[in-house]
Formats: C-alpha cells, sequence, structure tokens
C-alpha cells in the first residue's frame, strides 16, 4: 500500500500561511487527512485561534499514544532577507525551505504520517490522539492549554504523550528532552522623588537603588545545577529611565528581569525571593519598589524511564545516535501536558528555526516519520 | 534729577520676548538706555546672538567696576498654565509677573539704572562696564565667552565684577555667592554581546555589569565637603536600554551621570576617575565601556576678602541682613568671568525662576537697585 510522504506534506503545510494566529488553512488540511484515514477529528476552537484534536480508536483507552504539535510559525521578518518564498518549500540540493521547516510542520508532517500509515497498515490494540494547535509561538493561552482543558471536560485522554519539537542541536537523533526548565519574568518599577541634580539631598534618586538591585540579583548564584538540571539562569533584560536632562534627578526608574529554573526552585519561591530583595533595597535606600511577576511555565521532569527509553531506542534503531536525555532550552507546550501525562519531546535540529530561510534537510524529515512509526510499533507491541 | 524706575525697565525688558536665542529687542532698549547716559556701547554678536558691552568711563582704568547679566530668558512652557501674559509684565498685589521678572531682567534693570543714575548724579574717578549677554539660558559657548574674548582682543577690562543673577533662597538679602562648585556629565555605553535569555552563557549581558558601574559611582565619597563648599555629589540621572523582550538579552545598555563638583577635584581628575571605575567594571564582566565626558565648569571660589565685603555691607545696610557666603546651586556665568577677575554673584529671590508665574514683588527690584547703587558708592569712595 502507498506510503504517505511526510516531506509532501510538510511541503504542503508551508504552503499554508499559518503566522500566529492566522490557520491559514492547516489544520484544514491535516483534518481532511486524518479524518480519510478513519481519525475522529475535532476543531477546538477558542479565542480566534484554531486547534485540532484527532483521535483514532477507542476513547480512554488503556494504552493512547499522543502526539502534540504546532501549525502556526512565527513571522518571516522581511522577505528580501530570504533566498527563497517563505511560503513556496522550495527544494534545492535536497533541502526544503520555508518557514516552520523546522517549527515545526514538518515535526506535525512527519507524526501525522506515521500515524496515518499505521493505523491502516497495522491497526493497534489501543488509540492514538493527535492534539495539534495554531498557537504554540503567540502567548499560547488559546492553544494547547485550550486543548487540554477540553479534553478534560470530554473526558478523552492520553496515556503517554510525545511533542514533535524540534530537539536536536546539530545532528539528527542527538537529543530527548525529558523536561524543561521554568520561565518566569519579573517587573520592578522603583520610585524615588524626583529633583534637581544640583541639590540631590533634596530629591530620593531611585537609580542608585535599582543599581544595587539589579547587581543583587544578577551576581545571586540560584543553585549549582541538579541531577538532570542545569543550573538556574538570571538575566536582566532592560533597564530603562528615559531621562534626557542630566541636571534632573528622575523620579522611577524600570527593569526588567527574566529566570530559567529548574526543579530545585518554584516560581512562586522565586518571586518571594525577588520581592524580599527589592524590600531590603528599599529599606536601604528609602525607594519604594513594586513588582509585577509573571510564571510562564514552573519546571518538570518526566524522569528517565519507559517513555523515554521507548523513544531513545527507536531514535538509535533509526540514527545510530544514543540520544542524550536534556531538560535544556526554552520552553515548549510540554510544560502544560506534563500535568496530564508522561511527556517527552523528540523532533528534528532546530538550528534554523525562527531565521531567515528557515530550511530542512527532506531526508531527515522521512527519518523522523521512521523513528515515529517505530515508536508506534513498539509501543502498541510492548 | 528724576531718578531711573527699574520696576519700569523690568517691565519694558519682560516685554521684550527674548527667550534664547532670540534677543527681542531687550539689548536694543538698554543700549539707547545706556548710550543716552553716556556709556560708549558695542554689539558683541556671534553665531546669532546678541550681546552688549557698554563702558562708562576710560577704558582699562585701575577702578572699573563690573556688572554681569543675561536679558534670554527660558521658554515659557504651557502659556496655558499661567495666570498671567508671560511678556505682559502685569502687577497683581505689588508682584510683577512675567518669564524673566527673576531670572534675570530685575537684575539686569537694576543694576542698569543704578549706574545710569550712579555716573550722572556723581560721577566717579574710574569706570563702569556692563556686560550683558543674551545667551546664558542656552549652551552659553556664545554669550558671556564671546563678551570677554572680545575684551582681551580689545584691551577692556573689569577690576571686579558682580553678576545679578538671583541668589537669596528665600528672603532678600540672605546669600552672597562667592564661587560655584564646578558640573559635568558623562555619558557611558556598556557593550556586551547579544543572546538569548534561556542561553545566557552564550550571551554577555552588559547590564550586570552597568548595574555594578552605577552602584559603585552612586556609593562612592567624593569628599565630605571643603571650607567654603558642601560636598561634591554624583547622580546617575538615567539608565537605559530599551530591550522590550523578555527573552532578549540585550547588547548594549546606557547610563548618563552628573556630577557637581567643590573646589577638592578637577573636571579631568574626575573623568579619569570615572574611566577607572569603568575599566575595573569591564575586567570583571568582560564587557566593553565607552565613555564621553562633557564638563560645563570647573569649581571656583573668590574667597571672601574685599569685594565680598564690599557686596556684604551694601547688602546688610539695605535689608538689615547679613547675608551668607555660599557657594552652593547650579552654575553661572561666573565660572567664565572668574578667569578675568574676582567675581561675586548677587541678586534677587530666585523661587520662581523657571517656572510658570514667575514673578517679582516689585519693591525687591526698589531694594536691589538701591543695594547695587550702594556698592558703586562704596566701591568708587573706597
Amino acid at each position: 500500500m502507498s506510503q504517505t510522504d511526510p516531506a509532501d506534506l510538510t511541503a504542503a503545510l508551508i504552503r499554508c500561511p499559518s503566522v500566529t494566529p492566522d490557520e491559514g488553512g492547516a489544520l484544514v488540511l491535516l483534518k481532511g487527512l486524518l479524518e480519510e484515514a478513519g481519525f475522529t477529528c475535532t476543531r477546538v476552537d477558542k479565542g480566534g485561534i484554531a486547534n485540532l484534536y484527532a483521535r483514532w480508536g477507542e476513547k480512554r483507552h488503556a494504552k493512547t499514544f499522543g502526539f502534540n504539535g504546532h501549525t502556526d510559525v512565527v513571522p518571516i521578518g522581511n522577505p528580501d532577507d530570504w533566498s527563497a518564498d517563505p511560503f513556496g518549500a522550495e527544494i534545492r540540493d535536497g533541502v526544503m525551505f520555508g518557514r516552520g521547516a523546522t517549527d515545526m510542520k514538518s515535526g506535525v508532517a512527519a507524526f501525522a504520517a506515521a500515524a496515518v500509515d499505521f493505523v491502516r497498515d497495522t491497526p493497534p490494540d489501543g488509540a492514538i490522539v493527535l492534539a495539534i494547535t495554531g498557537d504554540e509561538e503567540g502567548d499560547a493561552q488559546d492553544g494547547t492549554i485550550a486543548l487540554l482543558d477540553w479534553m478534560a471536560a470530554e473526558d478523552e485522554r492520553m496515556s503517554v504523550c510525545l511533542v514533535g519539537e524540534p530537539t536536536c542541536p546539530t545532528e539528527m537523533g542527538e537529543m530527548i528532552k525529558i523536561g524543561r526548565r521554568g520561565s518566569m519574568s519579573a517587573w520592578f518599577t522603583v520610585t524615588g522623588r524626583q529633583g534637581h541634580s544640583a541639590y540631590p539631598h533634596r530629591a530620593l534618586n531611585p537609580l542608585p537603588a535599582m543599581a544595587r538591585l539589579m547587581d543583587r540579583l544578577a551576581s545571586h548564584e540560584l543553585d549549582q545545577g541538579t541531577e538532570h538540571f542545569d543550573a538556574s539562569t538570571l538575566a536582566v533584560v532592560t533597564i530603562d529611565t528615559g531621562n534626557p536632562a542630566t541636571n534632573v534627578i528622575p523620579a522611577q526608574t524600570r527593569a526588567t528581569v527574566n529566570i530559567r529554573f529548574n526543579d530545585s526552585h518554584s516560581g512562586a519561591a522565586l518571586g518571594d525571593w525577588l520581592r524580599e530583595e527589592a524590600a531590603a533595597v528599599d529599606a536601604a535606600f528609602g525607594t519604594s519598589t513594586e513588582l509585577t511577576v509573571k510564571i510562564s511555565g514552573e519546571s518538570f521532569l518526566t524522569p528517565p524511564g519507559p517513555l523515554s527509553d521507548l523513544v531513545s531506542q527507536a531514535v538509535e534503531a533509526e540514527t545510530g545516535r544514543t540520544p542524550e536525555l536534556s531538560t535544556t532550552g526554552g520552553t515548549s507546550d510540554a510544560r502544560f501536558v506534563k500535568d496530564h501525562c508522561p511527556v517527552v519531546e523528540f523532533g528534528l535540529v532546530g538550528k534554523t528555526m525562527h531565521q531567515v530561510d528557515e530550511c530542512v534537510p527532506v531526508e531527515q524529515i522521512h527519518q523522523l516519520k521512521a523513528i515515529y512509526a517505530r515508536i508506534l510499533r513498539d509501543y502498541f507491541s510492548g
């Protein structure tokens, strides 16, 4: 029987201009393919965002393998900077170009193609779920979260989940993500009292307090890393005052800090620490600091075990490489899935993601489909 | 003989809209008055700025009393915020309103009126010079500096000089300025290497270096004050980065520092210190800091002596107050005059200067003329 070509499917998806929040035809295309293969498909749209839930097999089957991914892409930037049409899927020397080529239309195409062929050729005793969102690159509030909320309300479930995001730094097969650091940002506003630079004793300059606070935060060692995680990091990303006058002491200054934290912290505890540091500086300087904290995601870990073994063995069989189990990198929708079932991430080499001339070797799309297919075979035969 | 009314003259000057760099008719008006009284007047215009040099008596006379002042004023801001026409010189309850009412059309009117009456009624054995600029509120490069340069070239001189700027914080007669602190600003640009907040080890964040540098500068005690000066001060007036993205570590950040320094420092030595501090932080953080320094004026002092005694005694005789000899406050054109002859400053209460509804009690203008007249009498009889 003819096999579904994941490269053709990737090309078709790249030709859908699905820059967040636009659906661009990508989920419509996938829904058609999956319904023809016997999947029950539901559009779980929310807040102007399109999401697709597809299940083959019995609802709540004890062996339900889930795939999660997204069809939305980041903007292309200046089209003149591209050497190919960003929505053209042009292939040059075996490499396909286009926005989403690695992040992650190829990943979605690979797991959709693998799933379609697998249920047709060797229908398993179990279920396969594809939860595909159109809001991963945006603020992600109406994407995978909406899908998971809908699943909970409809009593749908996954036993395990594989997120198909690019995970390999340079070589295909070298890395599986078994967790992610948490991410949070904090916005500080330090307020003093305006005045004339010639009479600083009549003013209360908020800038020395801000400098001390940011120095304290930036030079503090949060931890030295844990068994599965690198050390947590704090980056002061901006300090702004906007005072053009050298003879004026400003009343206020602002700063933003971003923290990537491992499993030795919680977002709440770090928020408390930031507030304590600000209070200590306020006490020393007489300033008044306001603080807004936003936790994008807590850190999480799916400890090495059956799921990571399953994926590792498939990767090794298809690529000859033993993948590293890693928790590095930014956030992904796995941070939402982890509250529902064990989750790991494996996908292509992410080098060109979000860049001009994003591209993927066509051969790697086929390789990725082969890995996902082997994972399905091993999971349902295990 | 009828005396020149300094309040009428102040009102006439206020009605000249001489916002820097516009002459507005103010110097033309004064030139007419002074020439009629026997002064030799020369317009010393430069770079679009009008300046007026007026001398009564013999050139280079060993007893030449100089007055220095300016007729230009700062902008009025929003005219709707004023309760009176800023160029109307309206008098309400004995108080005259208008831009320049205290800073310093009243001062110029008072010394011009005093000088005109004095040379007419009691012509001295000596000379009187009025050096009046239209560029004190601007960048001051084409104002008093141009007048002093022209005087040097023309072999004109003053034996002593009184600058008629407002010097009294709240009560008429309470303060004479016998020096001023120096003023300088420094602009820092700290450069690192841009990167992603999730991978700070691949970036070089300039913000921790900037925070450390500004903390070091702001918490450093420059001195504890000297015999005639308050302690020097350093104000961090702005830190700016302009990075809106929490997931980006910026490449660069900027800050500005303003220093008001006493006679235990020079601008050059302070510039060296700033460069050393920046270099120390760069060495610790691996950043690269560029530094631009602008010295607006060095500190200077006319030590208490004959000139300050002369002015003090006149103030005391007319107001009953013993004025404090002070070096506080911002800069004035005395910083240029001090290289030519002993200089002190005495004038009105400066409370409303540069503000909306700038105003002066009419009685104080008369009092100021009386003080200047007494100074002239005492100087030439001494």
